[in-house]
């Protein structure tokens, strides 16, 4: 049977985990499942992430530039980090290259590099190789976070507020504009959605902000988008999920993109994909103290929804109705 | 200018770790050009490593087996912790997948797991994703290795004597017979050269065998070959090396391997590549004790030559000649 005939990307991951995964114990705190692994640091905890990247599957050089794909190649696992309230450390870079010019290749240096050095982190080993089969890009990222503070996606608690930080959609929208218009007009389009899908902050000053405030119950990172993403997180933690579309944070910026693409904002957001922003969830009361300190560091953010008994996410919609959420972007 | 143009692979990470590679300081204890990286772990230090494995590139699926691509990408990783006298602890694994089929996942998992196993390591984590670009595996390991046993290529003294585990040449050979004769054939011709380069045996056992009699200068793996390895390690001492032809450790089936392949066994032996074999240099007094060390590991262990004052590694030929040594297999 084909990978697309047993149930895709999220059929396979579960498969690998249950068969081939190590359960925690020992100095194992948390294995595969969650946005990284934990292991025993002596006081503290190391946090590993990985991620790869394919030329033409997660990537198009036509569409972006050298500096940025290696900026999102180490943001996106420093994202990771920041999604355990952790802070990233090292950073250890693959690299598989056809043989391209030399330029290519110091571009995509300097953009790892670059995303490392902006959130206190280094490259400190790696490979490079040969492919034959376009640039391939892996990097797995290392951070530590203190054992009191680390966060995980199981703990959301029935009555949580859910709460994400700066705009939804962006991403996904620069994305819509890049496939429709190509680099050069997608960046007259909306420059500022562009921007958010080739080159997304990881929001490791915002984690640490609300992780410090001692009240998170649950947090993890929008990688695959809201509807994907808290998905996930109510089935770690065993609950459901209530968001009201009239809250989804949207940017000035996304109704221009939409209307360039004939498209609804707000499923925009809700279905996402490629954010990077934080989803968190707290007791209701402790919401605006945990907003007040992620604002401490330069992002807004805002209540979406809130934690229900059940399984499953549900949208509010403004005129009252409720609905499933937007599927997510797939991979396969 | 092309990477081609610019000196290949060799020149590339040269580039990449001077330019981009952070210096050992703080917990880094050491960073880009050894086997692995170094870190700060308590009274113990962290080992880090990452090998990436291109389909058609690294390893064709015609002229192996998925289950033996598992195997190798993990070994090839342990090999690494081995070659700094550590143990390996957790592996990370990240794939890339075309649409294939269910099966050919679970047996590169099993390869990978296994392969974990027979070492004490478990697999703690990864990224799966689709790829329209063939294959694509990378491993990150980590271990583990006391302060007072690490050992790194940079210690190499001259007199010291140079060893090596095993025999050498056996999986050029059988990469050689594969490419000529495919994957039936090859097995038919020398099934041992196959499995030598198909399913390399990491050296954990013999590399803390060595690192316990605290009499080791320094050690790497043997990975792209003998000739491009201890140029290496003597680059990194800033030594020289002689290396006597007759003292090449030869299986008895190379001597078949060759015959099939019109080749010289010690020509195989010299140039080499993927023997994830030890190399070793310690005192001269001091072999005989390493080589009985290792020995109690089931592996032999053998006197190659000597680290000489100079540059570069010098091959003597039985009846008394020098010459360069045959150069090793290059990636690009």
């Amino acid at each position: 049977m084909k990978i697309s005939d047993f149930g895709g990307e999220a059929a396979i991951i579960e498969l690998i985990r249950d068969r081939y995964g190590a359960e925690p114990g020992g100095e194992l705190a948390l294995g595969i499942g969650d946005d990284a692994a934990l292991i025993g640091f002596g006081e503290r905890l190391l946090i590993v992430t990985t991620d790869l990247l394919v030329e033409n599957t997660h990537f198009r050089m036509d569409l972006s530039e050298p500096y940025l794909v290696g900026w999102k190649s180490a943001a996106v696992n420093i994202s990771d980090i920041a999604a355990m309230g952790g802070e990233p450390t090292y950073s250890f870079v693959s690299i598989g290259l056809p043989d391209v010019e030399v330029e290519t290749v110091e571009s995509i240096y300097q953009g790892l590099h670059d995303a490392n050095a902006a959130f206190g982190s280094v490259i400190a080993g790696g490979d490079t190789v040969g492919s034959s089969a376009g640039i391939v890009i892996n990097v797995t990222q290392l951070g530590v976070v203190e054992r009191d503070l680390v966060t995980r996606r199981d703990g959301a608690r029935v009555g949580d507020a859910i709460l994400v930080t700066n705009t939804l959609g962006d991403s996904l929208a620069g994305l819509e504009l890049l496939l429709k218009l190509g680099l050069a007009d997608a960046r007259r389009a909306s420059a500022f959605c562009v921007e958010r899908h080739l080159k997304p902050e990881p929001r490791v000053r915002e984690a640490r902000a609300a992780v410090r405030t001692g009240n998170v119950h649950s947090m993890m990172d929008l990688s695959d988008g809201l509807s994907s993403d808290l998905t996930r997180l109510c089935a770690a933690s065993k609950v459901g999920a209530r968001v009201c579309a009239s809250d989804l944070p949207l940017s000035p910026d996304i109704h221009v993109a939409s209307a360039r693409l004939d498209a609804d904002p707000v499923a925009l957001a809700a279905s996402g994909g490629e954010d990077y922003e934080l989803l968190i969830t707290c007791e209701t009361g402790d919401a605006p103290g945990l907003v007040e300190a992620i604002r401490s560091t330069g992002s807004p953010a805002g209540v979406i929804g809130e934690i229900v008994e059940g399984t499953g996410v549900v949208l509010l919609s403004p005129d009252g109705g409720e609905g499933p959420m937007p599927e997510s972007w797939q991979h396969f």
